[in-house]
């Protein structure tokens, strides 16, 4: 799927934030590599972790909250079992901001093997942020924006953004 | 997330190809809608019942199958448990073949509320034809290709596809 | 795992609730067939369609609602993918009524291959009725206990129950 | 779901292995707790890598495999989201070998919460031992029996077994 417009692949040092994620068994599929569906739920597994281990924002309670709007996967090499233990263990997860507009925020992921360079999946994913209330799209509170400015690289490819 | 470059929701006649999806208790997430994970489970098994019904694929064992290259989903509109029950029952799955390429097909995808016809979210998902052996693209076999052709609607946004 | 003390297999008759179950390429595992954790899903998406569309039980909103005290699985033969698709379809799920105490029910669940009539798997599954304010267990409401009468057999195998 | 005859609930020196299992937001459901399917999504991760690095099987290409015959879970108290977080990180799996028969093991599986001794839940599964040719149960290899017999203790509740 490379053509000649295509991005070069982000390395690990791109992405400011990062997180072991564990697989299971159930990630795998008849393949017998990491079905494409699980690629979402460690990206979300990163999101959930990035928001409330460095942004401290609570998606129960805070009165303004992110939605998903979009999100995409890209799959790069198949993420395998490891051939001498019949499973994988573990994939590294990693997130930047790569655009932060006024009532969302555009991430850009990626999954690396461990001890690889190359990602083996690159994505993003898109919250804008909501009042509970009136479930309406309002503007990113400042303590959050200031969490996401800490953690904004990469090109600026989101400028469509509300 | 609308924007005035946007193409309009597409509808349930844009879809040549429909099946009604079960939904699972779990796929609901704590905010108490379909958890955004769980929407592309639905287009995979859309697309494997669609492969397998339609085109008479069998991706285990021919000898040149679909591999997914990219897949993304743009939701509109929360799927709620339906409230006189505590859960959902089922949703309705569409698809279409958006652009045919040599070696790839990309499918448009969307859900649909029962009884609505503006989708609750749509979707994209690339599918490169690999052969079994030595894991190289190759091209789509004509049979596959003519099932395609016959489900193929829509704007041709996929030009790049090799 | 057969014992000389084991009971003799059940069949549909012995089952008056019954709801074909859609399966999903992601219930299968490296193995090639449904993976074991599936079952449980599928006993649950079982149970929640039993308890909504029969027994029109809202466990969302109701104020004494069931909640899970213990589950189990035995294994009979495998639920394989369908050879000619590469994906399975359908199961046929089962549900009885085993044990219905004071506070709790006991349900008996059962697993079968489209025009078969010996089980893939059985299993049982306890809930207990809770005062959501609360958050004790508390008797059956008596519109619920009707219900599950209706749909009581097999042996009361379940006498511990509180 | 107490009864006179119930065992007394162990504790984590109970079990002489443990894992640390990451949780995930999916595994979360619509009344803000884990979901009781990902019990068993928790034993089977436990399961999968206590067998992997303890015992060296590798059940994708070992000649003699593993298959579940039967297991169950016993829910003792919900686990919770973290409150300050609005999801939960991690919980404590932990799993012993209470039965080692000729041609299948039974394991005593238990969830502990971070910082408790007291189990959210408990479990037992049980597998028994296939040759992958004839798809016949076969006694237990000597080196995985021997490795089983150094995570043996509890009691002998599983006398029942071939």
């Amino acid at each position: 799927m490379s053509s000649p417009d295509r991005p070069p692949l982000p390395t690990r040092a791109d992405f400011p934030y990062r997180l072991t994620l564990q697989m299971r068994w159930g990630d795998f599929d008849m393949f017998g590599h990491v079905n494409n569906v699980a690629y979402f739920r460690y990206y979300e597994t990163l999101l959930v972790r990035f928001l409330a281990d460095e942004l401290r924002l609570n998606w129960l309670t805070d009165p303004v909250a992110p939605f998903v709007a979009e999100n995409s996967c890209r799959y790069i090499r198949p993420i395998d079992a490891a051939p001498d233990k019949g499973c994988g263990e573990q994939i590294d997860g990693a997130l930047r901001v790569e655009h932060l507009g006024t009532r969302s925020v555009r991430y850009g992921l990626a999954l690396f093997w461990p001890g690889s360079d190359t990602p083996s999946a690159t994505g993003h994913w898109v919250h804008v942020f909501v009042d509970r209330q009136s479930q309406r799209p309002v503007p990113i509170p400042d303590r959050v924006r200031a969490g996401f400015s800490r953690f904004r690289t990469g090109g600026d490819q989101g400028e469509g953004l509300p």
